[in-house]
């Protein structure tokens, strides 16, 4: 008789961040309650050292640290940092053509009738931009990193409140917009110090044609160029080139981490380690 | 015939930043476009000299550096960050003793029956700190810095999303827990180089006795210290001392603005320069 870990000791053990392998048998349940004992107590070492390191170190989330050492190379870079509200009109969102028959629009979180909470950075931006355009010379360079909201699945690479990385500039040359995207893609990725990733041509439902950043078939970032049919809602004629990263996804793939929700906004975790560990 | 500006002349004018005093007056509506006129331009001269100053500068809003420059003063002192999710369940909401006929629960925005977007960052801070004090020895110091959303009346010194700073330290001694919250209040004021304010006790409608951190008649921010009714809820039963600030408001206070929104999350504002300056 085939004996294997039950479901919740192979989630226990998922959630202390071990990889236990399919198929992994035992001969009696005895053995098996032992094995788990064996791996729990091992894991819960190891995230108790880790918390250790967080508490005597730096003090400070992965995902905090990425932010600051991604606003040094963008505002190095000649970029602007933006904060702008969570909290976005229907309106706004309308803008960006998430309408009520838009497929993102079963995934938005609504706070009333004709406020929501934004699912991305860029209608925001837009609306920043469109501003900064009347008032500097090209090219103009702005950024922000905050919080987006999509009801998702849940599944182990998505979340309901993720943090985006956004970027834009407007003005840059008709023919070097590709390049661009790659140069900046770059610049973004080797901050947060991951390799071989590649770029891939994709539909976007709200950008058209874009080109994405993946690596082992996971998205990292898209990117976008215009002048584009959405720009004109905004009243902006003008070229630009566009990129957006999800952090925890950067970082779940660099830390090569089998769970999104170890390294996000959590209550369940603290950078990395599960705390329910007494 | 007394001729004052009108009140979207006057609007205008505030949004800029300007102070203009009440019983400004004029001798004909000419003179009062004209002179509307000078100070709105100077107004906008000035902003735009602001917006070049941030492009041209470290290209960071101030609502940005306060962060980097309290996470710094505070990791140096011993507290690890957190970062929690901006939705929570209506059980945390309950365990903070808001239920539906809380003061505070008609400011609540809800995103469905059962969740909503935090008013303060208290439970989720409660229930990391819970985990934590059944792993790491005492004192565990933490804190997080992140948005907090009520229904405000968008007054000038109200705002519908908020940055809190939140810190609690576990294991203060009895004795020593009315000085520590005044050791830790002048340690963020001082990183914000605020000075002159002072400490005045409260009823908070939430933690019973208080004190208040005020300047000038504004509350700058509200500490509070345990045990304390509210730990049963979450099993704890050690001694605490907490503070919070709003980020805006001490801003405000600091940059002597007139408006609390120039500083804030804004699509209206960067950095304090109102952005429709065309």
């Amino acid at each position: 008789m085939k004996i294997e870990m039950t479901s919740s000791q192979l989630e226990r053990l998922k959630a202390l961040g071990g990889n236990i392998e399919a198929g992994y048998c035992f001969e009696s349940t005895a053995q098996r309650e032992a094995e788990f004992k064996r791996l729990e107590k091992a894991l819960v070492l190891e995230a108790k050292k880790n918390l250790n390191t967080l508490r005597t170190g730096d003090r400070r989330p992965m995902l905090c640290k990425v932010q600051e050492q991604l606003v040094e190379a963008l505002t190095s870079e000649g970029f602007v940092q933006v904060v702008t509200p969570t909290i976005i009109s229907k309106k706004f969102l309308e803008r960006m053509t998430i309408d009520d028959d838009h497929a993102l629009h079963t995934q938005v979180f609504w706070v009333d009738k004709n406020k929501c909470l934004r699912p991305m950075l860029a209608p925001n931006l837009y609306s920043v931009s469109k501003d900064l355009l009347n008032i500097w010379e090209k090219p103009v360079r702005i950024f922000e990193i905050g919080s987006c909201f999509r009801k998702e699945s849940q599944g182990k690479s998505h979340l309901n409140e993720f943090t985006m990385l956004n970027l834009v500039e407007w003005g840059t040359a008709i023919g070097n917009r590709d390049n661009r995207i790659r140069e900046l893609s770059d610049l973004v990725l080797k901050t947060l110090r991951i390799e071989d990733y590649e770029f891939e041509e994709e539909d976007s439902v709200v950008y058209g044609n874009t080109i994405d950043v993946v690596k082992n078939g996971l998205e990292l970032g898209s990117s976008s160029k215009g002048s584009h049919p959405l720009d004109a809602a905004w009243g902006i004629t003008d070229s630009w080139v566009g990129i957006g990263f999800g952090l925890e996804r950067l970082l779940m793939i660099r830390e090569q981490k089998n769970n999104i929700h170890a390294l996000a906004k959590s209550i369940a975790y603290l950078d990395g380690v599960r705390l329910n560990i007494k």
